[in-house]
């Protein structure tokens, strides 16, 4: 198929931080091009947004119903092929649902929906259609987070015996709800859900954990604190898991970890040795032995995995940094897409990115760690 | 007061680590002599190593109780002030009680006793008899450990909310008790207590949150487990705590992170700002603000606050480590006790170190973990 | 002007490792498209290239003549604005001289050309015809150390004193020529001109130095080396620098400090502080004051001054690398380039790239190295 | 032989910085006790100190020639074993000699006198007198820098080609002699000796890299500087070093960089593996290899040689500091000496001190890089 993937953007209107990012991570490697939008629920910005991305004014709309309706209209050689969803956690639901309808296959921004059995409306309309879905869980996306999984499932590590996994943020360290449009969002329940801190970046650490170690939570314990007066929703909280096979984890997330800018970082030791990994430095994993020295493992270098090379553009030495990662998910969305598009089955690393599964078992998180936190109080199974 | 402090010491023979270090810590400020000792229950042990000591042999003894004794009957020009019990900690009690009586100051290792009911039977001791009294708790003897504590203290990272403090280590990780006598009697439950890795560093853990940020913790909720096949005592664990004032902590504990060495940290966030500082990078605390840029703290700088720069004693750059924080608890000890002998009031920087309080609170502590990590599965309140 | 920037490209075919990082950084922001290439000197791997890239077949062209000379045949509105030459460095000259003969803006790899001569030429040719050049010294397009001049300009840190700039790397450790397309033409004085560590990588620090003090080097006194066997091109060097005004500098560029991988830094102290910049942690600055605690500057934070926010996409904490450093080039080169179309002048931050004049001084530095370092072997001027 | 060693003082008065650690140092291990002094030109300072030492009054003295004669005419069984000399550059040759020739043992600090001459002079007496005499190059006494030495001696790097070494410090970045006891004295020429930060910190730099590499520097070519008005000696400067085998080094000092506080550091590349060692985190060594990870190494852990071994008291991740290193030096020496006393061979471990060739080498390098510094401005060979 010697043409570009063609992409279709629902969010990302001008003031929005991730839109961007998302038409960054999907421009980066020459593989889709945007051809049309609806980047804000205000048409006056969708339409301002849309033609400083040179898109022609016919294919900037107003609202997300008519662009999926008018799109599906579109001769074949013309249409959008996927489209992107960037909106706030309360719009990811609808224009997904539609889109899979319609016959486009789908990008949705974490977490999944706003509620969970809207996810798994969702993840059974994704089946039901046998639509490409792909959540964006950034994180998992870096080569050296792809490295790690890969250390563990071959067996360096020995079996799993303890997780330390923790998101520290410290940017709703105080109330700038009103001076901040990310902040008003994420911590309004209204289009947030049910959770503030837990449900925008603790199922990053969740997911992050389960993703490298390849082991599923089955029971936690808990606590969410609100810490910033008025505020409806948590910003900050803990828990402890148990995994399958007798693992156990420590989970925290905070956005009142004043000063700390985006610390996500995992740390696994299991029976033979352990590895260490930090977001801020994402090119640089630590692997610890009993008994020889630690090992400082480093992006692109020959020793890398497969995968983890797959993911990766630059020599040693060139930081590959969050975009990279984001494009990375984009640029394995696109490969396997082309693939689907031109009849023939994707190669499985390009299949390397977050599932519908993924995304139902992220609201799973948040609804567990809800109950334990707010009113449990005890242990509790991970909810079904 | 025209002499050195007079030393007595209980264990540290030969193949001991936490006693030889305990004599160097004494030594290092020329303020302190060790004059006798029984160091081993074996008594050819306990000669050997006083005399490679320079310790005459009269002043080498067979048991704690000959050397309490008969110390007690030498002059006062040459008999010990002080003894330090270095043993493990079933054989805390007995020679700390038997001290007391025969009018020595006692140093004591930690955790204070076997169980909490000693640890207050030996608090109440202390009291009666108004002898001084220290317990080792070396990390926060570090200057840096001082200069948190103060920062916390004068407000500048304003009320407390978030509290994440870690020892983990890994020289556990395997069944190494035949091969290591270090080891050996930490995962014994009758010489080691109700906890093994709570009670051997998790109540360092414990105690450095509590100095730090001057709160009291009122009620956890934790886990506690074993790892290694056949183990008597927990060699790994967690735990929520919740704080006077509302501060929320997270307290872990592992010696099963392997290939970890000896990484405890904290880092404490409050409404104005966070600190953060590692044991293994002792010399520097790095403070976070909202609006600025990070700094960072190093030892020894004209900037430090006095308690600080009184526990310190090279310029900065010149790297202060385990000994030196070590050597921090003796000279003080011994300024204070210089000052008693003298029959004036001690210098408050002087006494400046664990008490018998803070032995008591340790032995809560793991007394409460054990209750909720073990059969509790549920918050409770520290244990009194 | 309501269409993208669009780009043709020299150099670059399959197996290239630089000529895919300008694509990337040119596709990154959404302002260029590449619009027709002659990517490699052998035309079945330059048309298989542009098919890779989704070119029609008629903008592949088998010879940079061929293609700059077709080219400016083509209507304004389809034709490439600008010319991006990414080849060896002896084939730097001629395909720039043509292209700007031909009426085309430029962007060039470093190290400008061939010889010293060569670059006087080419750069008077850029004034002649008014067209816009750029030079693609990454390593001064990173926020970081765009904060760090403007740091400097305005005085932060004093008159300046001393400057330590190092780029070791180890990948040319052995003779890796045979194996390694990268490491063949970069040993081969055919091709990569009078200096090979020094061309490829000194210049790069010598620049990094001048970018941000805002000094011109005046004298130096160098030696450069040649460790492998064989090797016809120096693979390590060492320069002392006196720059104008006083300040002195260490200059090291290496290729066989094994084990390193693109290990470029900077420091530099003046009369009031210091400032600590590393190329493989690029969002981090360390800033050093006589009397209070030395801060940790990141990128995106709010006390980044202009020019760092202009040349950075993500919020603080979200690692930006090499690729998003190549970026702004290609961003802030669109950007005058679009002004300059559409008749306005650029805004200046647009034009904080590297020019024609800086290429020359790259020349210069090469020219003055060599001298010193293989016969002088004394103290020399900064050749004219 | 059942006793201490004793250790006579000259130098280390109150208001000193080196004497105290020299005392601490020689404190620690419980070898060595301190029986008499002469800790300062002025009595009454001599005497205040020696009392709160806990000396006898008896064994203080008012100057050194009197403490010297006076202790050479005490009983064996009292007077001291060794002097240890830690005055100002230029009260170094007088009594070290004058020690020497009265029958004691001497330990120097460094650097070794004021000129060459005198060194070679004292050197040639230690030899006439069989003597143990030892200079307090500290830094080549922590574990990690006997490890690199002992790796580089194994030919685990292979053929050395580059040495990176630096002592960077800021203390001195303006005029503060006259608040400065410390400084007054380093930056007067009659009291240093002929080169200022050279002599104090470079000597450090030049003696660290010969240690580890055991590799001999045969020519230099460097500049020194003095950026401070009104200052009568260097404080910065650089050096590019030819070493025997065809090694190349970078020595830079500098007392002006301002901020930094006590930075030395190494950086070492041979043909198969290359090695980095900072002073300020001495417990940790980066070892980097051309196809492998890097590694950490680490004091006190089990891989660690038998040589670090030896000098090291506590397990890994209990740091030891600059006090432990200098303890090294004294340690070595008493236990050598113990021998010496004793009529045996000292064991090879306990001779690994600076000896007096060393300091006569180091005052060949203050001597050549004020030759190429000041006035030659070209390479030289190292002066003889």
């Amino acid at each position: 198929m010697k043409r570009k993937i063609r992409m279709g953007m629902v969010g990302g209107g001008q003031g929005s931080f991730i839109g961007a990012v998302h038409r960054i991570a999907a421009n980066l490697d020459g593989q889709i091009e945007l051809v049309c939008g609806c980047f804000s629920s205000r048409p006056e910005n969708s339409l301002a947004t849309g033609q400083s991305l040179f898109l022609p004014d016919n294919r900037i709309y107003a609202s997300y119903q008519e662009m999926i309706e008018k799109e599906a209209t579109l001769p074949e050689g013309e249409r959008m092929d996927f489209v992107s969803i960037v909106t706030p956690n309360h719009v990811h639901f609808g224009p997904a649902m539609m889109a899979l309808e319609h016959g486009f296959h789908v990008v949705l921004d974490k977490p999944m929906t706003y509620t969970l059995d809207e996810a798994k409306q969702l993840r059974d309309k994704v089946k039901e259609t046998g639509k490409l879905f792909m959540l964006t869980h950034t994180y998992t996306a870096y080569p050296m987070v792809k490295e790690a999984r890969e250390r563990v499932r071959r067996g360096d590590l020995g079996k799993i015996r303890r997780i330390y996994v923790e998101y520290p943020q410290g940017w709703l360290y105080n109330d700038c709800a009103d001076v901040n449009k990310q902040a008003a969002w994420r911590v309004d329940p209204n289009r947030s859900g049910k959770a503030g801190c837990m449900g925008d970046i603790g199922t990053h650490a969740f997911n992050l954990a389960e993703y490298i170690t390849g082991l599923k939570a089955v029971e936690l314990c808990g606590e969410l604190n609100t810490f910033v007066p008025d505020r409806l929703l948590d910003d900050d909280g803990a828990a402890l898991i148990r995994y399958e096979g007798g693992a156990k984890g420590v989970l925290t997330a905070s956005q009142i970890a004043v000063g700390v800018e985006n610390g996500l970082n995992i740390r696994v030791y299991g029976e033979k040795g352990g590895l260490e990994w930090r977001q801020e430095e994402p090119n640089t994993m630590i692997m610890r032995w009993p008994d020889r020295p630690a090992e400082i493992i480093r992006t692109s270098n020959g020793y890398m995995s497969g995968i983890a090379a797959h993911n990766s553009r630059t020599p040693g030495g060139h930081p590959e940094g969050y975009i990279e990662a984001f494009a990375n998910l984009y640029r394995n969305f696109a490969l396997a897409l082309r693939s689907i598009l031109a009849g023939e089955e994707p190669a499985p690393e390009t299949l390397d990115f977050p599932s519908a599964e993924d995304g139902v078992r992220g609201m799973r998180f948040i609804e567990t760690i809800v109950a334990t936190g707010s009113t449990e109080n005890k242990w509790i199974k991970i909810i079904d």
